[in-house]
């Protein structure tokens, strides 16, 4: 736990190395902030889960990881969103469990989002294991995935002032749809032209849908710990913009990262033809996209070496530079609006910490 | 619609026709009632709508039957959900509009459990059109499904004590899951033996997927024009006992409804193999199931003339007669709950009218 003299809400310009001089101890680093806030969270999840259809709980708790079908070790996300609630509600000086009905809620809308999003992208695995749908069937894994929607949603319905939170969760379940469903039609749209996606829309989709649930996250737990509507209002944009990076982080990883490290195949996001940033910024960059629009447009052009040729173009191009500046710019942002705020110095730390490690992908 | 007169809040004896004969009007039919609060609804409805991303919103008209894919004219369901939250609304003497926030939120879950059912139950036509996901993609129908879900739950999120609304929803959602869940675990489960579906359970499965929204209806517009949390309950119950009543009513129909009105194809359940309340009270009464059991487990037997001598066995042994008992005593129930509880007499005399064309199947 955060010692309690940490909490204290003076103004916010103490950094995690400051804080650390100040109490003699090594500041926590972001895998124990995010099992500190699992830890925190777990009992009321579990409560919440054992509530369901058991046959949908089972589900439930294969896609949250806390169980295997064979009866395995688990297999769990890493918890960003509960954590950011926890913190959220630490950061305004609330005790942690005060945002923990929050941090319920944004876990199990953002299983019910992976849930129907692996079924809408077809993608056959999640965090190295089938995806339920694979598991279950298509028609149990939509199911599943309303189950932990309508869930989510009851767990707000219970706090004091349910209307406000409830509202703060509705809107970001309105921008993941919205984003999802750009995201969705950005496939069918061409690379080049006046119909081609452009960054600031690419921009929108991420805010929309990876950058809302995690201000969601940030802002419930400061709104359900009693903080100011302009504070909970600042918080949300916070986790928007690292919504923003972290995306963004991603498509680079999706680009160039290791697959030893990501658990991707290499390359992957190009051969499946995403419209993500670094891409969209090199053609942008390119009069008439040159040889890289065309190999994205030849069918077949990036099988084999096409693929690297094409991640060599963009680099050249300055999409990678471009996609890095862009996340840099959005975490910069998210943590001039933490700064901006009167928040605990301790739980401020703490965020700190963790916005670092999620634009960094290093958790 | 319904002159002010007829909503004074005394006791509840009044028949419809007694009331018409005071006023000297014919009281409203069924689709009349309908009718005038599909008009009251309209406007919320359109407008909840008209919010949501364009895509989302061109697949949602068409899925509420707002607008064919090619312009043409609408293909709506009847509305009887936004009817019970106008009428439990009114039936509290409160104004008709003050349970429009209800009859939208009910109807846009209605839609949504339709879209998701449809995708789990591989139903490919819906009032005689495409279902969405086959019109759309089963992605963009899971997607346009839980936009429906989410503006559902934002609607209630913005009345005044939104915190009961939302309650009130996420029950019967969670009521609705679980029903569904039970219908689909059903289907693998054996028509005789130790493990079959008893007809116990049969009624639970149905109060949850057919009861829980329409019992939600009438509360939610009680609710939100301010009744009493008993009040709220006994409209709860009563609108639970009509699901049951009007499923089984469905059952019969899927068994020996005439395709001409029901437009479902002549024993469409038995030759699928559901198991409905008709097939296992007629089982129940079959010492080792005999020949209607050799029927359903014999691969083939229900093509051509086997679906005929199976639905002649089942009547024979009394399933008919068992099922419409059962939907009659549920009915009954219903009307019983109304009447215990002091509403107004118009609106209780428009609600009876429609509880019995509901579970007469006329509307």
């Amino acid at each position: 736990m955060t010692p309690t003299a940490l909490r204290r809400p003076t103004a916010a310009t103490v950094t995690p190395a400051a804080t650390a001089n100040r109490t003699g101890t090594a500041p926590p680093d972001a895998g124990n902030i995010l099992r500190r806030c699992r830890d925190l969270t777990a009992p009321a999840l579990t409560e919440a889960i054992d509530g369901l259809h058991p046959w949908v709980a089972e589900m439930a708790r294969y896609a949250l990881g806390l169980r295997e079908p064979d009866g395995a070790g688990p297999s769990r996300g890493k918890g960003v969103r509960q954590a950011l609630a926890v913190l959220g509600a630490e950061a305004v000086s609330g005790p942690g469990h005060a945002g923990v009905p929050g941090a319920v809620a944004v876990e199990l809308v953002h299983t019910f989002s992976l849930l129907h999003d692996d079924i809408m992208d077809g993608d056959a695995l999640r965090r190295g294991r089938p995806a339920l749908w694979k598991a279950y069937g298509t028609g149990p894994a939509v199911l599943a995935g309303d189950a932990l929607f309508a869930l989510g949603v009851e767990t707000l319905a219970d706090t004091p002032h349910a209307g406000g939170a409830v509202r703060q969760l509705t809107t970001a379940l309105g921008d993941l749809v919205g984003g999802q469903a750009d995201d969705l039609l950005f496939a069918e749209r061409p690379w080049t032209g006046p119909e081609a996606v452009c960054a600031e829309e690419y921009a929108t989709m991420a805010e929309r849908k990876t950058g809302a649930l995690l201000g969601c996250a940030l802002a419930l737990g400061a709104r359900l710990a009693g903080a100011a509507d302009c504070t909970v209002a600042e918080l949300d944009g916070t986790g928007r913009h690292l919504g923003v990076a972290f995306q963004i982080a991603d498509d680079v990883l999706g680009v160039w990262g290791d697959p030893e490290s990501t658990g991707k195949p290499v390359h992957g996001d190009l051969r499946q033809g995403k419209k993500t940033l670094p891409v969209l910024a090199a053609l942008d960059a390119t009069p008439g996209g040159g040889e890289l629009a065309e190999l994205l447009t030849t069918p077949g052009a990036l099988d084999g070496d096409g693929v690297r040729r094409a991640a060599a173009l963009i680099e050249r191009a300055g999409g990678r530079t471009r996609a890095e500046h862009e996340a840099r710019r959005h975490l910069a942002e998210a943590r001039a609006r933490l700064t901006s705020l009167r928040l605990a110095p301790g739980p401020l730390g703490e965020l700190r910490t963790l916005l670092s490690a999620l634009a960094d992908r290093t958790v």
